[in-house]
């Protein structure tokens, strides 16, 4: 197994790798958007999933952000540092895992790096676009506010696939006021919302996946369920659990504060 | 030390960070170039090395690849899965070195990720344009053409920084028929020009690096030199160092031939 044997393997696939880098044609009147996530074994995965969903989720965690920003998937780059133990057979589990979804989302293999390391280690970027200044952001929310997730929480430990809301980003151009993916948990990437509107926020209920408790939802990572905005008389999609007020980052649920607790990468998870 | 700290930092300096994307506006008339590289402790660099040196480095090879296509850089994204031994003090250095080199090269950081990992994991992600379909490609060697290098050669033994070669990259846009980055020595990515060209080559003489030996400039990598052709009447600054010949992929230096034997990214350096 060599590096130029697994891009033979790639390029039966994907047209665009062979040059140093991938020659894209910009899309007009739109804005470009740029993404990057690591899935890290050990941190965000263990060896023992299978290849398939590994690969998967790795796409599935860049194509998330995309959504959040209401975007359209473009172009992707799969970057991978292979470990001791992955051998052929994994490599090509782990790319029938991005290439399903990538096909299903319509985007395309761009390209990307080979290396190795003693864990292995993925980092997959991707661009999409938006109507030009359009893009949905984190700083739009005003007093007053409905606060929306696009499904229910409890994070990593009580989902195995991982499904970027692509479909609702789209729906929420023109209607949310602020928006962003739950990655780090519900508490940690409200707060977020909030430093980067300049508000406060009120919870009164989450809805939960089944088995997860009330904690996990607030403060697991690894939804990836979208936590967006709206003014009152605004119709938008999703499930209502509560209202923007004025403030800097403070959080309430049920009346209660709230501390900004989630998962932080630069932690291990327990 | 936690993430939202360090992203607190970076933004000082970047804008474009703090969102789920980075929003980007798309370049007019333009093709857009995407790269992207890792570079990871103990396969390309060593902890003992100075951290400014390390974000310089990590940064240069993915604008080389920029370079390799007569493109301009625009946008980055650097990822750092950061390792125990690596402290805030190490984190400031590694973006010194990445931001001189971004401002000396006008090229905006616009995000990435942060993660951790038991040894460190830098992946640096470049997005560039190029004017519409003027892209230099590896594919477009003919028999006849005079083969260039942008600079002597010796590989990464002999050499403390890289210089992506970006002005003579531009220079040649229009007048090169094909280019590419020396990234894994000379045998091996002259071999991949050549079969990208369906072409062979002969090699007369190869510029050396002070105390690089022929050897190491055949077959070690990290030059980050430009290589690349051009038919004989075509002025282009470089050395010359052979010419390209009817065949498929077989390179001969003085007529005897040699082996496509270079660094390969799955391999531990020796």
């Amino acid at each position: 197994m060599n590096e130029d044997a697994i891009i033979r393997k790639l390029r039966r696939n994907a047209s665009l790798i062979g040059d140093d880098c991938a020659v894209i044609q910009a899309p007009r009147n739109q804005d470009l958007l740029f993404t990057t996530d690591f899935s890290i074994e050990g941190v965000h995965f263990t060896r023992a999933s299978p290849a398939e969903q590994i690969g998967q989720r790795a796409v599935a965690r860049s194509l998330s952000d995309i959504a959040a920003m209401g975007g359209r998937p473009l172009y992707c780059l799969v970057s991978i540092a292979l470990a001791g133990w992955s051998d052929q057979r994994w490599i090509d589990g782990f790319y029938r895992g991005v290439n399903k979804l990538l096909r299903q989302t319509k985007t395309h293999l761009a390209g990307g790096d080979i290396s190795h390391a003693k864990q292995l280690v993925l980092d997959v970027m991707l661009c999409g676009s938006v109507a030009k200044g359009k893009a949905l952001r984190r700083s739009g929310a005003r007093p007053g506010d409905i606060i929306y997730v696009s499904g229910p929480l409890g994070g990593w430990r009580h989902k195995s696939e991982i499904v970027p809301r692509l479909d609702i980003g789209r729906k929420l151009i023109g209607k949310a006021t602020s928006c962003m993916d739950i990655s780090d948990g519900l508490a940690l990437d409200l707060h977020r919302l909030c430093l980067a509107s300049g508000v406060a926020a009120e919870i009164d209920s989450v809805p939960l996946l089944e088995g997860a408790t009330i904690e996990q939802a607030l403060q697991d990572g690894e939804d990836y369920e979208l936590l967006y905005t709206a003014q009152p008389k605004c119709r938008v999609p999703g499930i209502r659990i509560g209202t923007i007020r004025k403030g800097n980052g403070v959080l309430r649920y049920r009346g209660k504060k709230l501390q900004p607790i989630g998962y932080d990468h630069l932690q291990q998870r327990s």
